[in-house]
């Protein structure tokens, strides 16, 4: 059956999911980096960005898997890019370059209408004005059967999670400490909301938590 | 050199130190004792408490060296009993019986004054009026070169750690999802006030984290 899904997003040990002060510079916020380091070092994630052959292993395992059966992707504004409030013109195509690492119709959440931007390898970025669901109805369609991935960011996933509409999160959690950012816990009660770990899997780099909803 | 340390304090994956509701029947909060499982089924524990032989392994070996070294222990006043406000009698002893497993001097921060407590074993229950730091000095003349260890809970270990008296911290992380109970980052900037995650450990039933400060 097809899942609506979070892969391969990274925690810092005290619970943040990015950096503070996104910026042009800082997509990941400051020192958000670090908490990637365990997939910046994989095979499949250098691969995917044209590097040289990185680590396999446990790691990488849970890389391939984030992007195994996944047939469109939701991502927030800021996920997106650091451009705020009205599009000033269409120049700004993500973060990513020409191809993007996506290859699979992409639903970006904004309050400011766009075109759909077809890029190349697959990926058509589509923006969506009418709210979270309506986001999810139309990945689901795309997706054709397969899963739907929620990339992020943080503010994003929270908001899914809210509305239970998240049926698997695999979090990589890194050993790092934050201490400010973007926050994916504080004020939900995962339990409450139906989730519990479901597995546990210590990585080279990064200990993988399975999190499912009953 | 003699240490200040936190050793063998489990941690939810979401943060939490302690369920909810503590009180006679759940000294740990509700659901408190999930996030214990990893220390309950070792051998140094169960072999504390007067049962079989447990597990051996990593996780032992963490629950080993918890106690390895150490002189005097701090305790807050909810972590050594549900008793609030004034002591209404002598009558409340501790959780732990007629022989705790501390075994050593043992400071526990009171607003509220009461005679030094001699158990079985060694340990001796002293309650300090004056403030954290005044305990933490009794502490480490009591230690008399060996370590200081802040036995918990999760509000003393967060005040210990705001004044930076801390020097490590082994935390346990077990995969379970709290929701609710006592936060231990919330609001604390560890890298800000000089903490840095210096090892990570996978253990049987928990992963362990290593924060030290600079």
């Amino acid at each position: 059956m097809s899942k609506v899904r979070v892969a391969a997003f990274s925690v810092s040990i005290d619970g943040f999911g990015a950096g503070p002060g996104q910026d042009l510079e800082h997509p990941l916020g400051v020192r958000g980096p670090e908490m990637f380091a365990w997939l910046f070092q994989t095979d499949v994630f250098r691969k995917m960005h044209g590097q040289e052959e990185g680590s396999r292993g446990i790691d990488n395992d849970f890389a391939h898997k984030s992007f195994e059966n996944v047939g469109a992707f939701i991502l927030g504004r800021n996920m997106f890019g650091p451009v705020r409030g009205p599009w000033p013109d269409d120049s700004w195509k993500g973060w990513w370059g020409d191809e993007p690492p996506y290859h699979t119709p992409v639903f970006v959440l904004t309050h400011h209408a766009r075109a759909p931007l077809e890029m190349q390898g697959g990926t058509t970025f589509h923006f969506v004005g009418d709210g979270l669901e309506s986001a999810l109805r139309q990945a689901k369609d795309a997706a054709r059967g397969k899963d739907v991935r929620i990339g992020g960011g943080v503010a994003t996933i929270r908001q899914y999670l809210m509305g239970r509409h998240i049926d698997e999160l695999h979090l990589a959690m890194s050993p790092v400490l934050m201490g400010e950012g973007e926050h994916l816990f504080a004020g939900l009660n995962l339990p409450r909301l139906g989730y519990a770990t479901s597995r546990t899997v210590a990585g080279e780099n990064a200990t993988h938590l399975m999190l499912t909803k009953k």
